[in-house]
C-alpha cells in the first residue's frame, strides 16, 4: 500500500535526474525509517510538485512526477493558544488538512505567545511528510487585527455565528479564531461574517482545525 | 459574556431548588476558578438538562432550565494511537465537537492501548464543561470489528473514499478509524462505505475529529 511508502519533503538541491539528500535527510531515512537502498519513496518540493522515486543512499532518484493544482486557498488567523501542547497541535493539523498560510493574530486578549519560526516550521515540515502533502503551509505573525484583512476576505469564528455553508464560494478565505476569552466587543469591524463550528463551544485549537476542514470540504463541492 | 460564566457538570445528587456539589467540585470552583459564592453559573447533568443557577458555595441553586434535543447520533469508533497526547486529544476534542459515542477500536494492526475508563472519563467531562455541552460522551470498549456494526451503519474513513456529502442521511452512523498502518485488507466487509476527508491523509487523530465534525455538520444541514 503506497501509505506505507515514506514521503519525503525535500528542500535540498534538485538536480535533473536526482535530488541530493543532506546528512540529516539520510540519516533520518536511515535511522528512523530503517530504510535500506534501493527503496521507494514519494517527494515533494512542497510547492505542488510531487514525485515517485527510489531512495540511493546519498540521493533520490527521480521519477514519475505531476505538479498538483491547488484546490482553494485558505488562510487561518490564530489568536496563539497559552498552552505549549495546544500551539504544536494548532501548526500540525492545519499543515495536516492541507491550509495555505497560518498567521499568528495578535489580540487584545490573546493570551499565548507564538512559537519560534524554526520550530513551528519543524512540525509542519513533519505534518507535511505524514500527510503525504504537495505544499509546506506558510506561517507569518504576528499580525493585528487591524491588518490581517489584507490576507483575503475575514470569517470570524463564532459560536453565535452562522452555518459554514451559508458562505459565499470562490473568493481567499480569512478564518479569524480569537483568544478563549474571545474578541473585545470593538475589535471586530461591524459587518464581517461570523460562523460556527457546530451546536458546542470550540476551544481556539479546536476551532480553527475543525473550521479549517469544513471551510476546506465546502470549498472542493 | 456568557462563555465567562463557568458551565458545570453535576453528577451530584440534584434536589428539587438546588444541587450539592461535594467537596472536590467545590474546591474545584473556589480555588481553580476563583469562584466567590454567590455568583453565576451554567450547569448540565449531561443528559441533555441545561440550566442557569446560582453557586452559592456547599450547593448550586436551581433556574431557568431547559432540556435539549439531540441532533443526530454519531458514534466514532477509533484504533486507539500509540502517543498518550494523540489518545488523549481523541478523546477531549470528540467530547468537545459533541460526538454521542466513542468506542475504542480493536484492528489487527492497532498499536496503541486504550487509557483506562477512569482517565478518559476526566477528560471528556472536562472538554464537556469547557465545551459548555449538553451531553456526555459514552465512552465502550476496545471492540472488534466485527462487533462494530452493532452500533449502527458503517462510514470508513479512507483516504481513497468518497466526499461525506454523498452519504445518506437520517441514520445512526458509525465512522470507523483504522490504526496509521490502515485496516488489513479483509478486516472490512466488502460493500462498507469509504469517505475521505480532504485532499491529504489524516493521522487516526485528525481523522477522527475532522470526520465527526464534517458528519455532524451534514446532519444540522
Amino acid at each position: 500500500m503506497a501509505r506505507h511508502i515514506p514521503h519525503l519533503y525535500l528542500a535540498s538541491p534538485w538536480h535533473e535526474d536526482r535530488i541530493d539528500l543532506n546528512a540529516d535527510a539520510r540519516q533520518h531515512l536511515e535511522k528512523v525509517l530503517r530504510m535500506q537502498a534501493p527503496a521507494p519513496v514519494t517527494y515533494t518540493d512542497g510547492a505542488g510538485l510531487v514525485g515517485e522515486g527510489i531512495f540511493e543512499g546519498r540521493f533520490i532518484l527521480r521519477g514519475a512526477e505531476e505538479k498538483l493544482k491547488r484546490v482553494g486557498a485558505l488562510t487561518v488567523a490564530v489568536a496563539p493558544p497559552k498552552n505549549k501542547s495546544r500551539l504544536r497541535f494548532v501548526v500540525e493539523k492545519l499543515a495536516e488538512v492541507g491550509v495555505e498560510r497560518l498567521v499568528w493574530l495578535s489580540t487584545r486578549h490573546t493570551e499565548g505567545k507564538p512559537p519560534s519560526h524554526e520550530k513551528a516550521t519543524a512540525w509542519a515540515d513533519a505534518a507535511l511528510e505524514q500527510s503525504r502533502g504537495a505544499w509546506r503551509i506558510e506561517i507569518v505573525g504576528p499580525v493585528s487585527v487591524e491588518e490581517i484583512a489584507e490576507f483575503g476576505d475575514l470569517v470570524i469564528g463564532d459560536p453565535g455565528g452562522g452555518a459554514v455553508r451559508g458562505l459565499q464560494r470562490g473568493t481567499d478565505l480569512v478564518l479569524c479564531i480569537g483568544p478563549e476569552g474571545g474578541f473585545a466587543d470593538d475589535e471586530i469591524p461591524d459587518g464581517v461574517t461570523r460562523v460556527s463550528f457546530g451546536p458546542t463551544v470550540l476551544r481556539v485549537e479546536t476551532a480553527a482545525v475543525v473550521g479549517a476542514a469544513l471551510l476546506i470540504d465546502r470549498s472542493e463541492d
